[in-house]
Parts: structure tokens; sequence; C-alpha cells
């Protein structure tokens, strides 16, 4: 079975306490699409953190005296900082507007997933605002697949993603930041391959695979494209996390 | 459109000299697929470093002093990471069995990409055969894009993939290695989001998100499909390289 990623059109600009399972639902049908057992609805952090609520006003953040220093040597603004700062666990390089930290969900990115950009039109100041990831985005796709297949009486995965930078390579790539009803990680050690040669290290970052198709076809500019249906993972589906994507620190080469 | 990735059944098992043009084009009729303007050809690196006939036994191989210190040090075969050396520029960091170096070929990976499985069959001792990455994966992107445009009279991209492992994440996901005939990086400075607030910072890495999506599909164990046709590439496809998905040392905070 060929991989399918149909990007669902439609969804409505997302607002606090919105029903993201009843807006796929939706948008599935207008598309002509019924879920099938496998089936996976990857979804774009943005639209989860704002169903929950988690933008801020930046007007209303007090930075830190750490905050305004580490502001002040990068050349960005403190309130932003502050909050990148709480939604952190430890910062590991910085440069020039940007902060690279572990984020308090146990992943590596660029200013805690914090951005500036399609959050506006939730305040009377578009810079203002600024979104959080959600809180517990395992929680979240589990809580979004439990809508949709109670709805749909079917077995599917949910994905949230967002876009990371990577250490060594120029652009973005989408990332898995939460994920339930999938594997995060497929191991494949102790599998032949065609010769009986066994496969030793072989670990896939099965989900990471997933978010990064997804986030081809939602692209980056539109958020109006951010739900993407897919069929024909190529794994079997089952409970899964994203703590098995995070490479434990003390395995880590690259601090 | 959706984004279609479909792998192609009964590619055989590939020898140096092999003609990867017309087993393609054998595998797209058996599949049933009609090339497009647009299509993309994904193909393992495997394939396209058999092909050229980039194996080599470990028996010939002369292990420097260099070599046998890294090798005693990390408890590695000793022609193996001689090979390592020299196919990298750098090396980054080492741990007992994997040494990470920046390539010669510009990116940083475990073991400058060799490894020992899906080699045998070439010689009689299953474990003495290596194969390196290919000399130039660029150019061979081209030249198959070149036959496969010519056989098919339409304009194609073709993007070579091996799979990478990242610095802070657990398993490996597909990145390029070499590709012609499309986006590497695909850049979306300035153009204006929802609410018309430019996007300052991104630049997707486009061919890397593919190469995971068709890294999902093709598997790992299998070198049966170790070819991936793709529909519905969202960007303009363009010349391209693997180059502007390199980024430049002086902008590497992880060395």
């Amino acid at each position: 079975m060929p991989l399918t990623l149909t990007c669902l059109p439609g969804i409505p600009l997302i607002r606090p306490g919105d029903n993201l399972v009843e807006m796929i639902g939706t948008a599935l049908e207008r598309a002509g699409l019924v879920l099938q057992d496998g089936d996976i609805l990857v979804l774009a952090q943005k639209i989860v953190s704002k169903a929950e609520g988690r933008m801020l006003n930046l007007a209303r953040v007090n930075p830190s005296a750490r905050a305004l220093e580490l502001a002040a040597s990068i050349d960005k603004d403190p309130r932003l900082v502050e909050l990148i700062l709480q939604e952190s666990r430890e910062v590991l390089r910085t440069r020039p507007g940007t902060i690279i930290v572990e984020h308090r969900l146990g992943f590596v990115c660029a200013n805690a997933g914090i951005d500036h950009s399609n959050v506006a039109g939730l305040g009377d100041g578009q810079e203002e605002w600024v979104l959080l990831l959600p809180e517990n985005p395992d929680d979240s796709a589990h809580r979004i697949r439990q809508g949709l297949e109670r709805a749909a009486s079917v077995h599917v995965g949910v994905l949230i993603i967002d876009s990371h930078g990577r250490a060594w390579r120029q652009g973005t790539v989408g990332a898995a930041i939460g994920l339930s009803g999938m594997p995060g990680l497929v191991d494949l050690r102790g599998s032949p391959d065609l010769f009986d040669y066994t496969l030793r290290i072989t670990q896939v970052g099965a989900a990471d695979e997933l978010a990064a198709a997804a986030s081809l076809v939602m692209g980056q500019a539109a958020e109006g494209t951010p739900v993407v249906h897919v069929r024909g993972f190529p794994y079997p589906l089952r409970e899964g996390s994203l703590e098995e994507l995070l490479r434990p620190k003390e395995l880590d080469l690259f601090r």
C-alpha cells in the first residue's frame, strides 16, 4: 500500500476552547475521507496549543534578571527570553536571536518552540502575543485520538508535530512532539536483512519520519492546512510516547 | 493533491555496473506507474553505491597507526576505522563502536555512512565487505535523472538518501545525501503568514523531509524496496544540490 498524506482543507482559525475532534471530523467529511483502522492524523502544534489556550500576552511578562542579561547578549526581546527560560530545563547554546534549549518536555529545540508568527488576531497588538507548546502533547494527542476513535469506531494514531532545526543541517524539518496510538521508535535490531546478516543498530525514528513527511505537505506559512490525514503507515500501531524518541542525556555526545 | 509515496516492487539485488535507470523503468511499469512532470524518484544510497562499485574488501585494508589507536579505544575493527577516517574530513566525537564524523561530502554522520549489513553476497566471506557512499551523490542523482528524463520525456527529481542518527533524538531518519532536479532547501523567509506577519526565519529542509518520508516506506531491513516513487511534492522543482542543506561550519554551534 502506498503512503498517502492528504491535507485536510478548510480547518478554520483555531481559538481557545475549540473542539479539534469535531473540526477534524468535519474536514475529513469535506475531503471525502472515511477513517479506517491504522490511519493517522497529524496535527500542527499551533492548533493544539491555541485550542488549549496556550497564548500569552508579552505585555504581562516580567523578565527576570537572568532573562534581561541573556536578552541583551543575544539581542532578543527580554520578555520572550523569560518565557523561553520558563519553558526550558537547560540552555545548551545561544547565538544572536536564538537560544537552543532542552525544553521541559525533554527535547532540544530553538527558543523553546515559542514564536511570534501566526498568533496575531488574538489581541489588539499583533506583536504582543506568543504561543507556548501544549502543556503535555502526548496527553493532547491521546485526548484527540480518543475523540476520533469514539466518533468513528476505528483505531487510529495521532501525532502532534513542530518544526525543528538540526545541529548540522540547514532548514527545519517536522519533528514529533507528542503522539498517541502509534510507535515513536521502531526497533529493528535483531531483524535479518536479505542475507540473514543481523541488523545490529537500527532503531528507526518512525514518528519523526512521519512528522517530516506531514510537515512537507503542511508547508510552513499555511496555517490553513494544519491537519494531515495519513494512510499506509508501514508499522503496526501500538501505544507510544514522545519519550521513546528522546536520547537519554547520558548518551548525548553533543551538549 | 495528496503526497503519495509508492515503493517500487521487484528491484533486483544490485551489482556493480547495473543500469539503475533501466531497472527503475521496469519497476515503474510493473507498478503501473507512468512518470509525470514533477514526480520524484527516491533511491536508497546502497543501490547507488553498489551500482557504482563502491564495495571494498576489508581484508585488503591496511589500518594506519591512527586508525589502530582509535579502533582500540572504541572497540571497533581497525580496518573499518581506517576507511571511516579516509572518508572523513574531521572526527567530531567517538563512543564505543561509533565515530561521528564530518564526511568528505560535508554532512555529519556516524561511521562515515559505512556499514556491514546488506553487503554480503559479493565475495566469499560475508563479513569482509563494506560499502562506501557514492563518490559524488549529487552527480549520481543527476545521471539517473537524465536517464529517466530521456526515457520518459518528463521533468523529474531524483533524491538519494541514507539513514542518519540525530544529535539529541533516538532512532535514525532518512536524510538527503544527493539530489538533482529538486530543491534541497526551500526559503520561505519574507512570505506572509495568514495575518501578514512576515515569516522571519523559516527555511524548510524540504529534501530532508522527503528523505524521511521515503525512508519510512522503504523500511530498513528491506533491501528489496530501495526505490520510492513520489507524486505531489508541494514545492516547484528546480536545480538543487546537497550543499544547500549543509550548515556552514562557522554557524555550527555543536562541533
